[in-house]
C-alpha cells in the first residue's frame, strides 16, 4: 500500500470505496464497544479480590493499637501513611492518605487554593484579578476540567518524549498569575511518556513569580509497567526541597489500579510544612477519611515489593492488548503515513495522532458504528485539539477479542475520515 | 442539701471545704478518661464487625448488574440509594450517596455555594458582600465551623424544646444575606430534642428573602433511640415541596453511629433539581465514591426494618451509659439548684446548663483532674457560649465504671465552679 498523501487520484478513489465498503460492513455488525476510559477490565478486579479477605474480624481492624472502625486520625492511618512513603520514595511524615478518589484530593485542593489560598498564597484564588495554569498537552480532561472549573485560564504547554516542554515552562512561569501546572510524570496521560531526570530536576529548580505556584504532580502510574520491570523514579519533593522550593510541589497516587477503581485508597505527598498547612484545613472539611479501608490496603499490598509482584499480574492481563492494539495499527495504518502512535511500557493509554482536522469526524464514524472513545479534543484544554488530531485509545477494559474488533473499526474510520479530508468532501 | 443559692456563709464555707476536699481526692487518682466526643465504643464496633464478611468474593461485588469495583454511578449504587430512601423516607432518586463522611458532604455544599452557587443562587457566595448563617444554639461545632471557614457571619437562633425559636427564624430570613441555617432534626446536637411537626412545617413553609436560601438538614440521629421505639418523623423533603420551596432543604444522613465511625457511608438527599445541577458539579469532582462500602452497607443493613433491629442492639449499649449520666447528675446535683440537664432518648449527647459564668473553668478543672470534655463553648458560634454554661457530655464511649467515675469528677468541678463564682474567687 502506498502512503495517503502520494495516492493518485484513481488511487484514492479506489481506496475510498474499498474503506467505505469496509465501513459499511462495520455497520452491520452492531457492535457496541466502549474504549473511552482507562477502566480495569472484571480479570483485573478479580485478581486482586482477595483484598476483602484481610479484615473479617474484630481483631483485624486495629493496627498498632489504631483503631480503623473509630474517628480519628484525619491524616489517614499510620500504616497507611507508611506505605505511600515507600511505594513514592518519600517520608511518612509528608504522607496525607484519603479516600478511594484521587482526584478528588486534587480538587480539594485548587477548591482550596481558590477559598483559601494555599500556604505561600498572598490571597485566595478567587480574589485574584486571573489565575493561569499550565496544561501540557495533550493531557488529562478531568485534570484540566478541575483548573477550568475555578476559573482559570488554562494555558498549553506542548509535550515533548522527556516530559512538557520546560524551555515552555521556565518562561511562562515568569507571569506571576500563572499559579501552577498539571503534571502526569511517569506514563503521562495520554503518551505514556516518562519524564526525563533533566525535566524532573528542571521542574524543581523553577523559580516561578506566583509564590504559590504548585506543581500537581499526579503519579497515577508510578508503579503501572505492563512491559518489563519497574522503573525507578526520582522523588520530586527531595529535589523541590534541594532546590529552595520545599512547598511548590503536592504528589498524588491511588491504588485505583492496583485495586478497585474507585474503591481504593488515594494519597497526597507534600513538604512538612505544606501537611501541617493543608491538615488544618482538612479538620474542617472531615473527621477522618475510611481507615478501614486503608488498613484493609496495607494488609493486603504490605509494601512497594509486594505491590510490584501484583503489578505484575495486572501486566500478565494488561500486556496482550497493548500489543494486540499496536498490532492493529501497524496492520491497518503503518503503510498509510498519515497516523502516528505512541507505545509506551506503563499506564493506560496509547496516544494516536491522526491526519490533523479529521480526529471528530473519524470519532463520529466510530460512535455511528457502536465504538465508543474518548472524544477527541478530550486531550486539551476546553476539549479542543487545535490540530484536531490526537486520539486517546484505552485498551485496558475489553476483551482482547472485542478490542480487536473495535481497533479495526476504529482503524477504518480514521482512514476513511482522512480519505474524506483529502477528496474535499468536509 | 441546700439548693447553693439559699446556702447562708457558713454553710456556703463548709460546702466548699467538702467539694474542695473531694476534687483533691480526684487530683489524687491520676485519672484519664475522655468524653470530649460522640464515638461508638469498641462493644458497638464489634457488634456490626460482621459487615466485614458480606463482601468477600468478586461474585459478592455486582449488584443487580452494578459493578462496585470499578469506576462509576457517580451518585452511589442504586441499591444504597433505594436503601437511604428507605430510611429517610424519601424516593431514590432524591438520594446522592457519598463516602465515610457526611460532614464532608456538608463541607463541600458549603464549598459548592462559596465557589459556584447553588440552584438559585444569584451569583456565588464568595462574590457576595456578605453571608450570614443561622447556627440554632446550642449546637454542632463542626457545622458552625464549616460555614464560619467559608466567611459567613454566624447568627445565633436560641433552640426550644421543639426545635429553632421559629419566630426568630421567619424574622431573620426576611434579610436576603441569610443563606441558610444547620439543623440536627432529630434529637439534637447536643440537646437530644425531637423538632415538633409544627416546627418541621414551619421550616417547610419559610419565605426566605435569599432565592438561595438552604436547609442544611443533618439527620445525624434519625434511627438513634436508645429507649423506646423509633420516633417516626416527617419527610422534610416531601414538606417543603408541598409548600412550594422544593429545592430549599439538603438532608444529610451517615452511618457513622450505625456500622463504623468514618468507616460508614453517608449520604444527601435533596429534590431532583438540586441532585442534577449537584450532580454536574459533582461530576468535576469525582469519578465516584466508594461504590464497595457501599454495597458492603447495603448487604449488611438491607433496610430501614433490619437496621432499626441493629439500632436497639446499639440501644443496649449505650442506654446503660446515659442511665448512668442521669444517675450520677442527679445523685450529686439535682438538689444544688444551679444545673439542668436534658434527657433525650435518642442521638449521642446530653446536654448540660450550669451556673452562668462558670462552664469554662468547671471544665478547665475536669481537664486538671484528667477528665476530657467537649470545650465549654463549642457548641456556640465562634466557640463562644455568651452564657458561659452549656456543657456537651457524650457518654457512649467510656465503658459504664468509667463513665461513672469521669461524671462523678465533673460533677464535683461543676460545684467547686459553682461555689467559688458565688463566693466571688474569679
Amino acid at each position: 500500500m502506498t502512503a495517503y498523501h502520494l495516492l493518485t487520484d484513481p488511487q484514492r478513489q479506489a481506496e475510498y470505496a474499498l474503506v467505505k465498503k469496509a465501513y459499511e460492513d462495520c455497520l452491520q455488525q452492531n457492535l457496541k464497544l466502549n474504549m473511552a476510559r482507562g477502566k480495569p477490565c472484571p480479570q483485573q478486579l478479580d485478581m486482586v479480590s482477595d483484598i476483602l479477605n484481610v479484615v473479617v474480624t474484630p481483631e483485624d481492624c486495629v493496627d498498632n493499637g489504631v483503631e480503623s472502625r473509630n474517628y480519628g486520625d484525619v491524616l489517614g492511618m499510620p500504616s497507611a501513611r507508611a506505605y505511600f512513603a515507600d511505594l513514592l520514595g518519600c517520608r511518612k511524615e509528608q504522607v496525607i492518605v484519603g479516600g478511594g478518589s484521587s482526584l478528588n484530593l486534587m480538587y480539594d485542593m485548587i477548591s482550596r487554593a481558590y477559598t483559601h489560598g494555599l500556604l505561600h498564597s498572598p490571597k485566595p484564588w478567587c480574589r485574584e484579578e486571573q489565575v493561569k495554569f499550565l496544561c501540557p498537552c495533550p493531557g488529562y480532561d478531568r485534570h484540566f476540567r478541575v483548573t477550568e472549573f475555578f476559573g482559570a485560564q488554562l494555558i498549553t504547554v506542548p509535550m515533548l518524549p522527556t516530559g512538557p516542554d520546560m524551555d515552555r515552562v521556565e518562561e511562562l512561569v515568569k507571569d506571576p498569575q500563572v499559579k501552577g501546572i498539571w503534571c502526569v510524570p511517569k506514563y503521562s496521560n495520554p503518551d505514556g511518556y516518562i519524564y526525563s531526570d533533566e525535566t524532573v530536576e528542571r521542574f524543581a529548580a523553577l523559580k516561578p513569580a506566583a509564590p504559590d505556584f504548585t506543581i500537581m504532580w499526579d503519579n497515577a502510574y508510578g508503579v503501572h509497567e505492563f512491559s518489563g520491570d519497574w522503573v525507578p523514579f526520582p522523588d520530586i519533593i527531595e529535589a523541590c526541597n534541594r532546590h529552595g522550593n520545599p512547598d511548590m510541589v503536592v504528589e498524588f497516587a491511588s491504588t485505583s489500579k492496583i485495586t478497585f477503581a474507585g474503591g481504593g485508597i488515594s494519597a497526597m505527598a507534600m513538604s512538612e510544612a505544606n501537611v501541617a498547612y493543608i491538615s488544618k484545613l482538612l479538620s474542617v472539611q472531615t473527621i477522618c477519611y475510611d481507615k478501614v479501608n486503608q488498613l484493609r490496603h496495607v494488609r493486603y499490598l504490605k509494601d512497594k515489593v509486594h505491590t510490584l509482584e501484583i503489578m505484575k499480574k495486572h501486566a500478565a492481563i494488561l500486556a496482550p492488548k497493548f500489543q494486540k492494539v499496536g498490532e492493529v495499527l501497524n496492520r491497518e495504518l503503518g503503510e498509510c503515513g498519515f497516523a502516528h502512535w505512541t507505545e509506551p511500557k506503563g499506564g493506560y493509554f496509547v496516544s494516536l495522532y491522526t491526519m490533523p482536522g479529521t480526529a471528530k469526524r473519524a470519532l463520529e464514524l466510530c460512535q455511528e458504528a457502536g465504538v465508543v472513545m474518548t472524544p477527541a479534543g478530550a486531550t486539551y484544554p476546553y476539549g479542543v485539539d487545535p490540530q484536531d488530531s490526537n486520539i486517546r485509545i484505552s485498551p485496558s477494559y475489553p476483551p482482547v477479542e472485542e478490542l480487536e474488533k473495535a481497533m479495526y473499526v476504529f482503524c477504518i474510520c480514521l482512514k476513511l475520515a482522512a480519505l474524506e479530508k483529502i477528496m474535499g468532501m468536509y
